[in-house]
């Protein structure tokens, strides 16, 4: 099998490449230069016409969309994802809030553009950005109840240490949510997640 | 087992109804009336503090997040879920564009007050509802080859039936998209899918 991540510094992609090296799943890595625009740029656009990162090739076959590689990457390798179906349904619920709200959320402080073409609208936008996270903060730190979103590690948590990294910059005090900032320490702290935000931060 | 689903009328909680009556699931369903805004008051907010439906009670164990309801009774019923990997992680692929991304576009409509308290940004954010819905649906049709998402129906079909019911009304030219007009006729078509259109119909 061969892999080919394609991925941007610090973005979604970031869970997916962590999971990738979690498993030990070999891949490459393909540099999205998001600085210079080669997301809205058509030799990307070949790849993702979404023009969005992670894409990841899977022999030749282009799949993305965060969570369908994170569970994907748990199916091929059996890893990081409960046997039990309910606590499987768990580890989805998480991912299923963190794509379709918390990173919508967001994405209203950068990316308001996308929803809006007036200057003004879009400083509405960001305006609320740290309101709405710090909300999704409140229900994310009664949401977890041990170490990890279910009791084992699985791509859930990953994502959500991706999703949590970006709360200080949005002005999410992360004081007021002990459990949060320790579970992202936690996870932040694992050798392949470290390794990956290495990679990540060198660039 | 029981389930409970909690449901609005053509929500995205139809999807997951759709699922049950397809799969052939036995469900109670509970209503809750997004017109006196009961997702907003503690009785429902006891069920999902995140104040958004479908919410799923198996056992009673609340899951939330369409996905990986959907997903979910994917795995119980051994049914709208294909068995090859790749296959499978194209259908979650779908369903996460469709939440976080055509979803999220359609909701900036009449839920824009979730990213800003001012009117006019308000106004600005549904005066492009259209135009994003519309590269949504280009998107799509470039998608679709077939008769379904992947080879085999699966819970990605019904999960786009879902999110296309919306399209019309949002300012979508179906007529510009046959293939995604198409596979909407086809889905919408099926007894069980008319079953559930019946019932929220009707509300």
């Amino acid at each position: 099998m061969t892999l080919t991540l394609h991925l941007a510094s610090g973005t979604i992609a970031m869970c997916v490449h962590a999971a990738l090296e979690e498993t030990g799943l070999a891949h490459d890595l393909a540099w999205v230069d998001f600085g210079a625009g080669a997301q809205t740029q058509a030799p990307y656009l070949a790849v993702n016409p979404k023009g969005r990162v992670p894409a990841l090739v899977i022999d030749g076959t282009v799949v993305t969309e965060a969570p369908a590689l994170m569970d994907w990457i748990a199916a091929t390798t059996g890893q990081l994802m409960p046997g039990d179906p309910l606590a499987a349904a768990r580890v989805r619920e998480m991912m299923g809030y963190l794509s379709s709200t918390v990173h919508v959320n967001h994405a209203h402080k950068m990316r308001g553009h996308r929803w809006t073409d007036d200057a003004g609208a879009q400083a509405a936008l960001r305006a609320k950005v740290t309101a709405n996270m710090t909300d999704c903060a409140e229900y994310l730190e009664s949401r977890l109840q041990g170490d990890f979103v279910e009791a084992e590690l699985s791509v859930a948590d990953l994502y959500l240490w991706n999703v949590t990294r970006w709360m200080p910059g949005d002005g999410v005090a992360m004081d007021d949510f002990p459990r949060l900032r320790a579970h992202h320490d936690r996870i932040a702290a694992r050798p392949a997640v470290g390794r990956v935000t290495t990679l990540h931060e060198g660039r």
